[in-house]
């Protein structure tokens, strides 16, 4: 069914809009959540964003295996995936071969039958960063972007809380 | 009346839409400088920014204190703030409740009787900064962006000096 | 005749959607690179780009001379120059004088016979860089993006893969 990709910036509004377009899916919303609790930064984050979406989601975290946790909750709600930027910086961290797995990625998520909402970040559009591991990882990000967005039914770029059509 | 907000990157052609935005209203335009000449770079691009408006803008640097010279300059001509993103900067570094500021200013800008353009800045579409207080202000940026385009009856997003219609 | 400015990040697709539209002119494609092969990441990049575009176009380092390089080919098929953010960069580590070179650049676009299409970098949507030699490229950056934009006759944002008509 439909696959939904939504890109922009930090805090643009990204994951309010992604949970928006999930809930309006009929089922019970799933929400992947690729982030792992790590820091004091990043748990504050995510109470955050869940005291935001409610309660009544099913609720996964997903730092590695995305593939295989959309095809165990298909068939029923809506899935989330919040988000898939730091979804590659984890394989990339975890040594795993992240062109392949976004590869597969792509090519099943027209195959599910639950709609699936996927978050995704534009990193490159500041000046080129000091460091060969920050050029890396916004190039994975953006080729990782063009994929998905050529798969995907609908994509929306947000810009203040506001989206353009892309797709 | 019109509230209107132009965001974009830096030297996309923000101000130079602004003005042009504020000068179509009737009335004397008010020119609200968020920016204080500290340093020879500050200062060259307040006079390039000067010397392109034009001499006929009643003038004023607000630092700070945005929202009373909103309120003392109501019932004449429209006012151009520029920009939000260093008042918020200046808020930040002042030590003030940038987060309740930002509230109060959006919840008095619909109830204003002359148009206000305000100019921001989108600072979120690069790498996550390294440092700490870098990661702080562009997130803070991109909340107020959010809240303030969610008042406003018209957003903008420039590129390349070409507008974008968010809203 | 025409002149196409295609704009957006890092590894957002430009270069593959200038390739499309340089193709769409009639005539042997000619290919501007403005890039030299001075490490092995950029050679790398070279290679990939010359892989996914073929052999059939007319290819020309110009690291600096561009307009000299599109009057000698003017006549013939549409030109591709890849890119004007690396040329800018270019003139800037020579101590060329870039401001009269762009606007020399700009003046002559639209007097040109065959077709140009034109890839350039957004690198002003991140936070503030730290260093005076950063900002003063992404400032010069940005004014170089907007002067083009006011000549040519299409302006394409591209995000994802996926492109936004600016003009």
């Amino acid at each position: 069914m439909a696959v939904i990709l939504i890109t922009g910036g930090a805090r643009s509004g990204k994951s309010k809009r992604a949970e928006m377009r999930t809930r309006a899916f009929p089922g019970r919303p799933v929400y992947l959540a690729t982030a792992e609790a790590l820091d004091a930064e990043m748990e504050a984050r995510i109470a955050m964003h869940r005291a935001r979406r409610g309660t009544d989601w099913i609720e996964r975290e997903v730092p590695l295996d995305l593939l295989p946790a959309l095809l165990a909750t298909d068939g029923g709600g809506a899935r989330l995936v919040d988000c898939l930027t730091l979804w590659l910086s984890n394989l990339m961290h975890g040594g795993r071969d992240w062109e392949r797995e976004i590869k597969e990625l792509a090519g099943a998520l027209p195959r599910l039958k639950s709609p699936v909402v996927l978050v995704t970040n534009e990193v490159g559009l500041g000046i080129v960063p000091d460091n060969a591991l920050a050029r890396s990882f916004r190039d994975a990000a953006g080729i990782m972007n063009q994929v998905i967005a050529e798969v995907a039914d609908e994509v929306e770029f947000i810009v203040a809380g506001l989206p353009m059509k892309l797709k």
